[in-house]
């Protein structure tokens, strides 16, 4: 059991809670709680670590079945599982009021041409057609966890992020996931502008979120791929980034309001075109 | 200028960010920065604060212009405005990075009655029909703000809310309405069950965002008047307030998702309802 706030390993995990540029250079990411512990990959969990409290109300009630045989699993396949004091839980969580549980585990990493590649070959198929979140430079965490749940909701084949897009291994990020994290695929990119351009190279459009669009984005046929491109929450898309969509949507304002949250506005549009393509499929199938 | 973190005003200021009972025996609140105190209503201002970091600026900066007219425009009305030492001001606010304007305002006050009889009004006179939302226990401030938000957006009549969802003057709160909580109407119900009850006798219909729903929420006609309830956080709407709705409505889900985050929920309802009035009302018109 770790009781003291000065042992190595607490000062490791403290880092990898903190800092991005640790997280980034060890290629690993810790998440809390026993939700997120339950529907992690084992194959991505390195090492577990349970509050006192935790692991002596685990073993004697039993609505903590679940995570008994997840530990154990991980037991049988050599990962590490630790105890903790109170005390050295509470520091090395992000949370006020933590579950007791948390683990270190492998970041995830795709390539945006993966995931075009996918997409693609699945609509070629007769599947549905491709499904793309770009985001511009989001810097809240909770938006960009909430645009991964929302994006995995709607069905989407990824979301793209600018290399100024907030750390989506941030812990408030992975706690507004809800577990998508594990299920959404993600890539961040220096550019853009190329994965724009690799979209449109497979007939996807590329839509912004736009004060000037000229039509409104429920007025739309979403009869082929989607990309929508939402910017930072306070300065909106870039100009040039805008200028490379093939459309520029509105969405209607009442009231004096400049815009949506960003997490809303993304919500919006991936479910307009997500339930565009279901009831166009609906009818063809009923027709 | 203030510059005692011990003076009486700083800890009723501090007492008012942080104490949800201090502002509602007062009928006061705070709120933060410099477009919270461009778009506040002038009659509603009670004290403004400055940090001497901010007021310095003002004079010498061109783009502090409006504000320097608000302050103007505050003094003339005899409203108090204080300067304060930047210790003083760190110590006031509820932000990490404050802005160095915050100011004291009487809160807003609605009886969910007057909200539907206006709204009633409206539609007999041809109109838009109304369109409410209901919230039961919602506990993130941000989700309240960003629904306060979002219904500005979409054009609710009022957000009325469970006497068990967060206080709307709270900072958090205050802040994810960015202005909104000074336009969109709202208040706070002992009974979900009478407003329901009065909602029905104006012909408006109640719908629950829940698993249970046979429809999805974008295959809905919604041509009358609309309200959408939706839960808390975590545990979604009671049974027995669920049960009082007209109709169950189900958002598509891919994945393994159990749920949207409230607020994209709440969004995506108000938006479909008001995207279908309108688009109803265009095709009316050139017919």
């Amino acid at each position: 059991m770790i009781t003291s706030l000065t042992n190595g390993r607490v000062k490791q995990l403290v880092a990898l809670q903190e800092k991005s540029h640790v997280r980034n250079k060890e290629r690993l990411f810790v998440a809390e709680g026993i939700k997120m512990f339950e529907e992690a990959p084992t194959d991505r969990i390195r090492e577990v670590y349970l509050s006192k409290g935790l692991w002596e109300q685990l073993g004697a009630e039993s609505r903590y079945g679940s995570v008994w045989e997840k530990l154990a699993e991980c037991e049988r396949q050599g990962i590490k599982v630790e105890q903790t004091s109170e005390e050295v839980f509470r520091r090395i969580s992000d949370t006020r009021t933590p579950q007791g549980i948390l683990f270190v585990a492998e970041q995830f990493s795709y390539f945006p041409e993966e995931l075009l590649e996918r997409a693609g070959k699945r609509w070629k198929n007769g599947g549905r057609p491709p499904l793309f979140l770009l985001t511009e430079d989001i810097q809240d965490p909770g938006n960009l966890g909430t645009m991964l749940r929302t994006g995995e909701g709607a069905g989407v084949d990824g979301v793209i992020m600018s290399k100024g897009t907030v750390d989506v291994y941030n812990p408030k990020t992975i706690r507004s996931t809800m577990g998508s994290l594990y299920r959404v695929p993600f890539a961040y990119t220096d550019s853009l502008e190329q994965v724009i351009g690799l979209l449109r190279e497979r007939g996807v459009l590329v839509y912004a979120a736009h004060l000037k669009g000229e039509k409104y984005f429920d007025e739309i046929a979403y009869e082929g791929g989607s990309a929508f491109l939402v910017g930072n929450e306070g300065k909106g898309l870039k100009e040039e980034t805008a200028g490379l969509a093939d459309a520029y949507l509105k969405i209607p304002m009442e009231g004096m309001l400049e815009s949506l949250n960003a997490a809303v506005a993304a919500a919006l549009l991936l479910y307009q075109a997500s339930g565009y393509v279901r009831k166009a499929r609906l009818l063809a199938a009923n027709s």
